[in-house]
């Protein structure tokens, strides 16, 4: 055989070994993966924040564009992954990390994953999933009746329907809210006499037809970002998505949203879909649902709610009360990958309705054929991963009462929380948590005291540099890298239309502890003693100065 | 303490324990996951599809609505899954099965998607994500080059660039897609003077402003459904999706592609995009990417290239000819489940102007802040796995040389196989495999005889009957679960535009060899055997009875 043949047969062989099951666990292949699971565990078990080491540090790892030439061993590989990947990712489950919708994730979640991932299914259709199609199936019906109860005469007629799906399963929220407004406009321009619908004759054609100048979606501004990029890519556009002012408790005004519906009905612009949230993503608040249930009836408009955070409240005996209305919505986004448990990449949209979906039905020859129980005939995406296995084991494994006690957990441990802040002399809550969100900042009482005293030209210019103050200490508390909360800018009920930056810290992981909320707050206390700190509060205290001498004169 | 409490904190406790990493292996939940480990080992050992239960019969196993009140132990819940999931899931790994996209998978993908799940990092910001942040962009840089070559002086600055990304990554080639032609809807619409762009103020407002009547895209019969669903999502219309019927070779027809540009011109109808295939789901050819690139460059439109399937075949020196053009498209599609090799989940648009992702960008308050390098600035989906790390697994631990392995494997045994079937007197090539799948059918010899002496009525009835023919054997075949290969409708080139069932091969597992593919003919040959099909084939003889006789008489 010549030399480069032999080559090429060696090399053959070694990806022969790569794509085979190792038989035995002390191959080499086995011996990585065992000690992988042990790895895991031990990274998993260290309940601390990853260690800070800049971004452009970490990069200087991930530069080449070059795709190498040669194999690598897999044991190299691992070593590197341990060392550049796994060392300086963040501990999204360490309970210290409560600045995002991150939780500890259920341990049996790994070995469920791994058949997940070894099945290798493609939900697109039947014939490269066979049982994880009834499995999503009967996924999407037990969260379909989390959400509207329908009774169980209902059921059994549309879980397996070849013609219809009661939700559809996605990657995520963002895939979610789309597909909900997506089919939202899809119904508004059904086919309809000459008019041969939206799907196929687009939007411009559409809204001729129907005679109105424009489309518009009304959600409050606390709505996700997700609906902007949904307005954009349905060729609404972003200025079509109407963003109402909230009240107090980041809840949409309904005053506001009226006269907004009212503006829009005078300009001939058509309202597609009001969207209440139930959790938003900043404050955790709910919209106050049943109204909008009832403008969406009285508007003759889709009602979309956007659950993606707030839905499994619906677990709660006690707390379920607040998502009251959800059930009057058409269709509602629920997350699996925040407080269902399940990881990243799994979220789903319900539909009231069991034909909805059938407006963004597709087919194509080779699959997702007329009448076969194929998935992707109602999807956004295309081929799509068993992530449906995930959430059936935590509604299966954890099932509904322990669902319900992760809720009440998350939502007490939040106003325990709340209350802490509110009597802590230096800082300020600036979001009552509804349900297991809320929002602070640094602001001294005295600090506070001096601005009541202000004119409002000096309270934005103190605000200001008690934005700089709280943008300072949550940087380093995160680069310090014990805890971690987020932080983002919301209007204040104080400061008119005002926008200052805040603290915000999300309940949702079992494993955080009182104590650890209350070292994540002691440690704020320690970062607001630095120098830097210091001077933008005295520059504070300075803005007070000449108010506070001639208050004194006027006193003398 | 009273008993509602008492089994409330036992209630707690357990759910901690959930929560937790096991500290031991021999610790009931290590035990369970040691188990599974095992378990898929063995599972995809044995290299068989799965036998067939209907799906009727399936669905009896996931009936219920009911979320489960009470928790279910996790052995319990375990061992439902390998009764009545795994044991009826699709082998797609299955070295017969040769139907769809799927392969066995590199075994070293298992325990890095372990690793991956465990992190449980999300990708839509750095916040979440850190290392995972530089690794995804790196990624993205590699398949750049991969496609478009630029020198290396090219690179540095826009890898890690945090106004601009070099691509998105996303669930799969559906959302790439999708990604696409909303970059080039918004990109032809952009802010000019008081016209704020087309993401602004949607679609209708900016045909006005372009003065066009309407706006297509131009593909191949070919092209893969998600451009239907794009075309519809963006508000352009299926019936603005203009699909130009092939030659021969299910390459698009350029003269019929001019001719419908000249018709659109014609009508006052913007091209927004010609889309170009590297790799047709169906038959695995490769458009004309030059002449496409000419004709775009000369309407001044944007060119995409769907290379989900064959985008890889750039690994190979031999092969990559095949895709030339492609370095001029504005942006192409890969998806890294198919031939990356990665667990389902993984795609990917690259774009030739790192500035182009730009025209979709948006930003939030507490994520996404300008000036920040979150990849979710510049991605349809928000919350995103951190999937990237099993993309450079497989580019790192495979290399360039073994995935050009991969790909000459496939396409010689494609070839080699399309040779076979062309000999076989029972079988009918329907389409030359150019990269790596073919399609054929089960047609004699005799009968393609007598088909040539009928008119063209009969032929039609004649192909009815044998697509009656295929569909029966490809169905008793797929439920025997020795072997699958799967079937679509595709025209003829012998019979003008009628649209004939052919079985489809697609060949990208390693482990398929030249014997099995042998099998999978010579069940098929069995199967014709049936009465049923014999019956038929008796029918298609008598269609051609009264000619034959006719003739005879003739020759007489």
């Amino acid at each position: 055989m010549p030399k480069s043949k032999q080559a090429a047969r060696a090399n053959l062989e070694s990806l022969y070994r790569i794509f085979t099951v190792p038989e035995a666990p002390d191959s080499t292949l086995g011996a990585i993966d065992q000690a992988i699971c042990d790895d895991v565990a031990g990274f998993l078990g260290t309940h601390i924040v990853a260690l800070e080491r800049t971004l452009e540090d970490i990069e200087a790892d991930f530069l080449s564009p070059v795709i190498p030439e040669e194999p690598t061993y897999v044991s190299e590989y691992t070593e590197f992954v341990k060392q550049k990947l796994v060392a300086q990712s963040v501990h999204t489950a360490a309970p210290g990390f409560v600045g995002h919708m991150t939780s500890a994730l259920p341990y049996f979640m790994l070995p469920l994953a791994r058949i997940m991932t070894a099945l290798n299914q493609n939900l697109v259709k039947v014939e490269t999933s066979k049982a994880f199609t009834p499995l999503e199936r009967q996924v999407l019906a037990m969260l379909h009746r989390l959400v509207y109860r329908a009774d169980a005469a209902f059921y059994p007629q549309w879980v397996h329907n070849s013609q219809h799906a009661l939700g559809a399963f996605c990657s995520g929220g963002t895939i979610a809210n789309i597909t909900a407004l997506w089919v939202a406009r899809n119904r508004l321009f059904a086919p309809a006499g000459d008019f041969k619908g939206i799907a196929a004759e687009g939007l411009p054609r559409s809204l001729k037809h129907l005679g109105a100048d424009g489309l518009a979606v009304l959600v409050s501004r606390r709505g996700h970002y997700s609906l902007g990029k949904a307005a954009d890519l349905l060729g609404i556009g972003r200025d079509n998505l109407v963003m109402i002012d909230t009240d107090a408790d980041n809840r949409i005004d309904l005053d506001l949203l009226r006269l907004e519906l009212q503006r829009l009905k005078s300009e001939n612009i058509r309202v597609l879909a009001l969207v209440g949230i139930a959790g938003t993503t900043e404050t955790g608040n709910v919209d106050p649902l049943h109204a909008m249930a009832d403008l969406a009836a009285t508007e003759d408009c889709h009602f979309h709610v956007d659950a993606a955070w707030g839905g499994p409240t619906l677990f709660s005996e006690k707390y379920a009360p607040l998502l009251s209305g959800i059930e009057r919505a058409d269709s509602v986004t629920l997350d699996a990958h925040k407080q269902l448990y399940v990881p990243m990449g799994a979220g789903m949209v319900v539909f009231k309705d069991p034909t909805a979906l059938s407006a963004i039905e597709h087919h194509a020859a080779y699959i997702l054929r007329h009448g076969s129980k194929d998935l992707g005939s109602h999807t956004l995406e295309g081929s799509r991963p068993g992530k449906a296995l995930l959430v059936h084991a935590g509604l299966s494994i954890i099932g509904r009462k322990g669902y319900e006690l992760l809720i009440d957990l998350g939502i007490e441990r939040a106003r325990h929380f709340a209350e802490q802040v509110r009597q802590h002399a230096d800082f300020e809550l600036t979001s009552e948590p509804e349900l297991n969100i809320l929002t602070y900042r640094y602001a001294p009482r005295a600090i506070l005291g001096l601005m009541k005293t202000m004119c409002l030209a000096q309270k934005c210019q103190a605000n200001l540099l008690l934005d700089q103050i709280n943008q300072l200490i949550q940087k380093v508390q995160r680069e310090a890298g014990k805890t971690f909360v987020s932080r983002t800018r919301l209007r204040s009920r104080d400061y008119g239309t005002k926008v200052i930056t805040v603290l915000r810290v999300v309940l949702a992981n079992p494993l955080t502890t009182d104590e650890i909320l209350q070292a994540v707050l002691e440690e704020q206390l320690t970062l607001a003693q630095h120098p830097e700190v210091r001077e933008l509060l005295e520059q504070i205290e300075a803005l007070a100065a000449p108010l506070s001498i001639s208050q004194t004169s006027t006193e003398d």
